[in-house]
């Protein structure tokens, strides 16, 4: 990334941002134990009110038996493949080329895990029915993420994901959720959670992406799931005396946001649009589906870095603070929708578009 | 635990207790940041100033290169010793029968690790110089816990210590520290944290026990090590986008309570020796070493436990909320001395030994 830290530099000052929900920093927390009371219990050791009942809300908001709240989605997902594997007796698990635990986390489904990832599908695409169909091996679990982030957060039809759980179900295949960005993507289906949830075996959700607290996931499903699940957290060693600075954050802010997510949702396609409009930009998808999409430039970061920081420093709004290469000399970022665009005047938000389309 | 619930709900309402350092509950976390700003800057995914000068802050202060914050002591010490074994090319290493890796942690070094545990001596004493000496089997790495937690803080002296890093030093094996209570045994060996650290390649400490900060743990070691261990922590789920809620409470509560372990120990050795003098009562160790022992009693917990919920009502002071059945029909619970047991009235304090000595 050419001239990373100018661009940088020039996203940091800005007034406005187009993603996201504001910084990342320590208001995010004071904000949300402002009215919490001092003597509220910790959770100890994944036991205590505090834990259980947002544990209990989840789930039940998730429409699965029980949940269980862990520190990071990392570790959820992992736990949750060696349960389905250790259930099948088989290390063979299958997902997207470009799943979080393909590209994120170090090889620790092998390192750790000993599993077998099949890729299913091609990068630059969503997995589909046929890959699934065409799979050379039998797998004991397959991992679909809602949306699939690195390709811009697309997603399949809702029909084919329930083509893909029938199928699962009648092939002995447990399905998985990767569902970081779940809560994203209800207004694009028209679906509740419950009803998404209900075509899987079991579901990671994630509270400081679209949501905005300051980390943590739930991992939900049966009884028996995630009764293993609380021992395989044990072993990760995330099985933590006190958790509750993320629970209490993740309830403040699922209760400040989940109601927004068709706003986010239809934000995001506005700018989109928006994007599009600009002569040598375009996004991923073209009309988005969740609160996120990517942004392709046809040039390189290099001529694309110079522009985006005199945006910035011009109209006080932030378009990006990096710009990733891309093949064939473009380049691009990745925006998702918060809180943050609806703060930008209408003036500045035009002239951002306005010396875009220049 | 026969009766548990009633001893712990009278330890409850006590007033005083002669344990910890009070409350665990969210006035610990809202008195760590009361006067933090809120545009302090979160860590992400391991980097920024709160995490990077936190741990350059312990490195320094352990005598170590290098240190890395982990939201937990047991994945902090997985990734240590597998950064050993690897090293060494050999799975097998060795610890103390009741390690917290060998019965708090649901055999992970085993089910994740495909770790060997080699067992040292005996559970019920201390490890020793002989012990490794006669190892039947070549080990990548020891693990040494200063206190020994589990047989009531028991210590080797600092000499069968230095014998003990002189023989693995010379025999290619490496020495690893789990210092959960390493703050707390400075002043019984009269030696700084980084007088005992330079005996060891690899440190563990803590933040939430002695400190009694929320939670979380730092690894502190050499170069090549911490950056090993920042991808073994990734692996693990571990390297959450936001630590900074651990992060400033524990350094919150190290400036605070790192000059008071000395008191904590002369509490804790007064203490026992107020335990002693009662008939059937006993601790080990008899004199403590650090701020903990453990106190046992000859009778059953059937039998203590009205006693113990007596004195709790009528002193107001809270000696233990929980009673564990011991061989032999005796019982007993830990006690780790903090702030607390310096706010309980003298005279309070006396009438609890009073009545325990009947």
């Amino acid at each position: 990334m050419a001239n990373s830290n100018k661009l940088k530099d020039s996203f940091k000052k800005t007034t406005y941002k187009l993603s996201q929900h504001g910084p990342r920093n320590a208001s995010v927390l004071k904000e949300a134990f402002e009215a919490v009371d001092g003597d509220l219990e910790s959770d100890i050791y994944g036991d205590g009110a505090v834990i259980e009942n947002f544990q209990d809300k989840i789930a039940a908001f998730l429409g699965k038996e029980t949940a269980v709240f862990f520190p990071s989605g990392t570790m959820a997902q992992q736990a949750a493949l060696r349960i389905w594997a250790d259930e099948k007796g088989n290390k063979k698990i299958a997902y997207h080329p470009l799943s979080h635990l393909e590209i994120h986390e170090q090889n620790a489904l092998k390192e750790l895990q000993s599993m077998e990832p099949l890729l299913l599908g091609t990068a630059e695409r969503l997995l589909t029915m046929d890959d699934i169909r065409n799979l050379s091996e039998p797998v004991s679990c397959i991992l679909i993420e809602l949306p699939q982030r690195e390709i811009g957060g697309q997603l399949p039809s809702f029909a084919e994901l329930e083509e893909i759980s029938a199928y699962c179900r009648n092939n002995g295949i447990r399905l998985h959720l990767d569902g970081a960005r779940l809560w994203e993507v209800t207004p694009y289906y028209q679906k509740s959670e419950k009803e998404i949830c209900a075509l899987f075996d079991s579901v990671y959700v994630s509270f400081y992406k679209g949501l905005g607290g300051i980390a943590g996931a739930i991992l939900a499903g049966g009884e028996d799931f995630t009764a293993e699940a609380k021992i395989w957290k044990r072993r990760y060693g995330g099985d933590l005396i006190s958790l509750y600075p993320y629970i209490v954050s993740a309830d403040y802010y699922f209760d400040k946001r989940i109601g927004k997510m068709g706003e986010y949702y239809e934000a995001a396609k506005d700018l989109a649009h928006r994007f599009n409009a600009c002569d040598g930009v375009r996004t991923v998808p073209e009309v988005p589906v969740s609160n996120m999409f990517h942004v392709y430039f046809e040039k390189s970061a290099e001529a694309i870095e110079p522009i985006l920081a005199k945006i910035h420093a011009e109209t006080g709004v932030g378009c990006s603070g990096y710009l990733q290469e891309k093949p064939g000399g473009a380049c691009g970022f990745e925006l998702s929708v918060g809180d943050a665009v609806a703060e930008i005047p209408v003036a500045s938000l035009d002239q951002v578009f306005e010396k875009l389309g220049e």
